[in-house]
């Protein structure tokens, strides 16, 4: 049976035409969609959330991919380890909230009990026949870059997340994410594929017919446009943002903020992007005056106006870096058509909410654009299930990274097919 | 697979023990289901509506059938068309509302743009390498019988389409379906498989236990009776029918309306059934008085006494025209297990709501009867769904028309079974 | 096909390595679900209510065990019969409601009416060509022990109901389930399989950490511990347990109330268990004073404090009969991943709410209970869906019913699976 589908999704791999979205089983079938909770989201580095929501000894996160359930939590040492959430006695789920503060981690059945190190440590009434020391938590590998924490549910996962760490510390790390705190967290369930979230993501050719909000602070034109089709106002806003660019990039490389482009958006397991891209007019941050929303800046920053880091990995993630504050998104598939969208607002870690930044004012540019993003990619599904639809030409000026995420994840699928 | 399936069903049809309603699969199977859509409503005619759904230049109406979404919208030119409901860029659903009034057709994702005759006219940033006469929207057959309008999804529709209606046309057009409006529109879902729905609908076996309210105007005997074990009141009310039925048709027939009987439910591919039939007591609409609900008449009625024009097709519609007003039915799969019942109550399109005709009254009938008949629906498939369920015999007095549809469906089914 | 199934099955079945949880198909796979439907529910003995559920001719009571509904009715000779819910015409369900009255089985859609024996009475229409014998419901085994109802969906139903009806009715009959009235049902859906619904049930380790009010008449030691392990308190409470099951017993035979275990819960296709336990403190009811609810004691019984004759069976059920009341569990099977527990709580006949017993007082420790259960068999249906479950150990001093369940569910499987 595994055999006649893998056939099949090599097939349609096969066929697929370079440079046009993808065929509707990519968006529906539970075959693939199978395969992709085993493939890409069970070998791959997935990026899950942010040290800061394991701040404290004791403090614990559960997050779900499929029907795998992993604990993350901080121990006595202020290490940030990973277990899967599953008590080795008959199996019950240990921590059953999202977040938890604990000191050792106690099945609520029969309270079988780990320590913060996976070990078990106590199991009543097992009797001598018991080897605790083969019945703790199974691991799951967890990596921190530069604060941002990355799990991989495969034995063996892929081996370039340091070529990544290596090339994104510098980048990441003057924003100082482990003195943040999560000021706002929204949990949005789009209504489709997480593929047609990730597409959606990959490109701003939708952005001046859907995002009146995020186009205040964003220049549309740095993803992307036919410069034989634009008018002259058009060309002359573009020029304007490539000398922003050059300028931009000048003085942040001289205080210390590595700036230029680095892109290995599909020739690496673990794909990413970087850039530090100008923001329009105050030019600060992602809010609707483009104006710092949190007084207190970040790390060890004096000058608000430095500009979006903007940083995106394959399969599931991308975040904006302010000098005030940072977003940050990951995708998490629920169900072949529907799709966890998990966006954190961090700030400073002494900010105060209603004294240094006022929440709605922090949050309104990215509530509104992910909800516009939900609803693009609700109707995205709904065509794509249509025997009539077949695969479209994407836009060679502007849908080059969707392009790219395409060709990434049939790499990684066909390279991990038996 | 698709092979096993289709032998399976082929064995289940070839088993069918005629005059008994069918195996349980028929109501329950998802690949039956599936070969319903693809064969029964992928290659026949289905009733979607009416032409005063889309009364203006620009109007659209969007219909799902299965995971299709057709618009049908009007032209500059008056002409109705449509079209899959599918962008040919990356195939977001163009028209998301079941109405819409536009000047082009514009999809929200991108912006591509589509004339009404379903050109595409215009696609940003896409460069020359595109051809836009290749990506024009793909076009659904449609047609228009006397204002009631019909698709097919096929690239080849069943060619008895002109048979039907040529047969139907002088019945329906004194009603003037064109210069109607839709003074309501009810959408139910009905709990069970569609085929348990027409099957309701095609006898009224079921009326004098159920529908209080339809039997007011509708004569029972119409739809037959055992005449050996009928009591003297009963043959007396059917001997009242008959003569009725005798002089009203003369009558009708002499003032240019024809009423008799056509009946082809099982001989065609567009099969069809009609008869005028004589309303009891006032005789002249389905109301609980029996009089006309909106004085303002149809077409050139002067006489409000003419019963209803039923009419009824295969596999999906059921009409009823009077003096007055006309509601007009039509079934569409949504599950294996559930169907949506759209019910429209058309009067004349000068009539004014609260002065010509009161809302409740003209709707009272047949918002009572589909509620009982989707009580009986969802009884009926629970029913089947037991492993004790067999098929029972047809009353060959009362179901000789569910029988007719079962055989239509069955033989329509085998022919495009390969 | 079903061969393929049966094959992994069979494998799965073999593979289990015994003292240890089940493998996760067994929780979560449709097609082993279907199994248990067919083989474990559609050919044992299931428990499924008592007689006063129906105590007046034409009492009738619904009971839906999969997709197969049950009717069950008193006739006017006060028998007890069970028929398929099905009409003989077109399916549609007889009886809608959980519990009805009625004179005759009328069937709504077209009035088909059988007697409460299932004859076929009336069937308008039809024509001389109904053979009316030929359409009678069909039966379904049913069988009253001392009150309690268990009906058998298969022809040919176990043979051994009558060993354990032989052995329990001397246990159950003092207390008079006949003359009892049902004061209260609640009807719990568990959102895991209906094994850990069982497996739950089996053991008492959970019990301490999880039922605060369960286990004020309850003594959890009745259930086993770790001898070796257990602190001096903990001993000295075995011992006063072990005590008083002595004593107790002593004084409860005497007084004609057998009283000791008889246990076949794996050797026999109806397996069941059984023994009088004490209810700690008062030593009256599993109430939270430990005194009896209801004042009007049940049967002949003058002595209030008689503990609690607790009664197992295979697949599906346990109870507890008091002085006082009775509580009796039966859980049924709705998905792979739910299971509805109905619990019963029965008072003498002629006891009078607010009078005799306080509601609230007689439902209090079952419904805490039952809630806190659900919720442990909710958090290990989660577990055991993760890829990282792997059965654990059960405890050889507490959860060796378990194993027995198990033991029994595994061996009546792979005796039926051809």
């Amino acid at each position: 049976m595994l055999n006649v589908v893998d056939t099949s999704l090599k097939a349609l791999i096969k066929r697929r035409r370079s440079g046009h979205s993808l065929e509707a089983p990519f968006y529906r079938d539970p075959e693939i969609f199978k395969a992709d909770l085993d493939i890409i989201f069970g070998r791959h580095w997935i990026y899950v959330g942010v040290e800061p929501d394991v701040a404290e000894p004791g403090d614990a996160m559960v997050i779900d991919i499929g029907e795998t359930s992993v604990l993350i939590a901080r121990d006595d040492d202020m290490k940030v380890q990973a277990f899967h959430n599953v008590c080795r006695h008959r199996g019950a789920r240990l921590i059953t909230d999202y977040k938890a503060t604990v000191g050792n981690l106690v099945c609520r059945y029969h309270q079988w009990t780990y320590g913060l190190d996976g070990k078990l440590i106590f199991a009543e009434n097992m009797g001598a026949g018991l080897d605790m020391s083969c019945h703790g938590l199974k691991p799951v590998h967890i990596r921190s870059m530069a604060g941002l924490l990355f799990i991989c549910l495969d034995d063996n996962p892929p081996d370039d997340f340091d070529v990544m760490a290596r090339a994104m510390e510098p980048y990441i790390a003057p924003h100082d994410v482990r003195n943040t705190r999560i000021a706002h967290q929204v949990d949005l369930i789009e209504k489709g594929n997480w593929k047609l979230t990730m597409e959606n993501n990959r490109e701003c050719y939708h952005c001046s017919g859907n995002h009146p909000e995020l186009t205040i602070p964003l220049f549309a034109y740095g993803f992307g446009f036919n410069p034989d089709t634009a008018d002259a106002l058009s060309l002359q806003e573009a020029k304007r943002y490539d000398d922003l660019i050059a300028t931009s990039h000048g003085r942040w490389e001289s205080c210390g903020l590595p700036s230029a482009e680095i892109e290995h958006l599909d020739d690496m397991a673990t794909g990413f992007r970087t850039e530090r891209l100008p923001i329009d007019r105050d030019g600060q941050s992602q809010t609707m005056d483009t104006k710092v929303a949190c007084r207190k800046l970040l790390g060890h920053f004096n000058d608000p106006q430095l500009g979006g880091l903007s940083f995106w990995t394959q399969p599931n993630s991308w975040h904006h870096f302010m000098s005030d504050h940072i977003v940050t998104f990951s995708a998490i598939p629920l169900t072949p058509e529907t799709t966890l969208v998990r966006t954190k607002w961090l700030v400073h870690k002494d900010a105060v909410e209603g004294e240094d930044y006022d929440l709605e004012n922090l949050t309104t540019v990215w509530n509104a654009t992910n909800q516009q993003d939900a609803d693009l990619v609700e109707i995205a599904q709904k065509g794509v299930a249509s025997p009539a639809y077949e695969p479209g030409p994407y836009s060679p000026y502007t849908e080059g990274l969707v392009e790219k995420f395409c060709s990434w994840y049939l790499g990684r699928l066909s390279a991990d097919l038996v």
